[in-house]
């Protein structure tokens, strides 16, 4: 099965970035080009059956599937950034982390309005950075299609956060 | 022409990130999926004649065109990253930036010896994080097979800094 094949791959990190994290590393399935066909093929799979008009993939791990992804079902990809890096107008979202907080950012005209937008990212945790990201669509005027991901650490229960945003949460592996 | 179509749809932006500095951005072309997919095939058809083994992109921008190029060519993808994002093991080189210094980073089981690598990124500027990607691949024991960009900013000299590494230096647009 593709899922026990993918999860064979991704590594475990302990600590990183932090003491007491043990971190899942996706690296290793960009070494094998067979195995990323594979999981853009089922990715798409996954959301075949939704309106979607365009991906925004989240920087930066999710540009690796993200964009992969749009560009085979010939979608437009929408760059989620971390504050400072896109250099147009933007729209942003400020949002809490453990300790502190973040912001993400979008081109304040990459999100048109009534647009269809599937959020890929590489891995769910807690959800705080989807969620982020969704509320950046809403506020410009986008409707969250659903949430797409590689791995989804399920006792975060980030899925629970994303979903008032939509039903269409979909996860490749489960940690 | 493809190249002038890119050009339509690049947009200058002033003083980023930094006073004094017209930015190439680049972020239209992604909202532009026949774009992005005639860009691919460009960028395929200029290394057709190159023997490479794996791509080397680097973080961020150039993750979108670089994981999709290997992708459709069905190589492996090395991601190189600034310092302390890989979370694994890693190579590391520091290089010099106007003002200071920066250090770029891949896993060291990434570059395997004697793997011919072309390196990706969207823009070549004086090519100094080029360079550095340049060195950390020798350094690890792989061959620089090649450099290709989607933009060359030809004033600011970058393929005379590169030359020494591979005479394959490959850009899509050239200002």
């Amino acid at each position: 099965m593709l899922e026990d094949k993918i999860k064979k791959v991704i590594r475990d990190v302990h600590d990183f970035p932090k003491k007491g994290i043990v971190f899942k590393d996706i690296t290793p399935i960009l070494s094998k080009p067979e195995l990323v066909h594979e999981i853009i093929e089922k990715l798409k799979d996954q959301v075949a059956h939704l309106k979607i008009d365009a991906i925004a993939c989240i920087e930066s791990r999710g540009f690796w599937f993200g964009t992969i992804l749009a560009y085979e079902m010939s979608l437009p990809i929408i760059p989620i950034r971390k504050k400072g890096k896109l250099p147009h107008k933007t729209v942003s979202v400020e949002y809490d982390l453990e300790y502190g907080s973040a912001t993400i950012e979008a081109h304040d005209d990459a999100i048109g309005k009534g647009v269809n937008i599937l959020i890929h990212d590489d891995l769910l945790a807690t959800g705080g950075t989807a969620s982020a990201a969704a509320d950046l669509i809403i506020q410009s005027g986008g409707i969250v299609a659903g949430f797409s991901f590689l791995v989804d650490l399920t006792f975060l229960k980030g899925k629970e956060r994303l979903r008032s945003y939509s039903p269409n949460m979909i996860s490749l592996i489960e940690y």
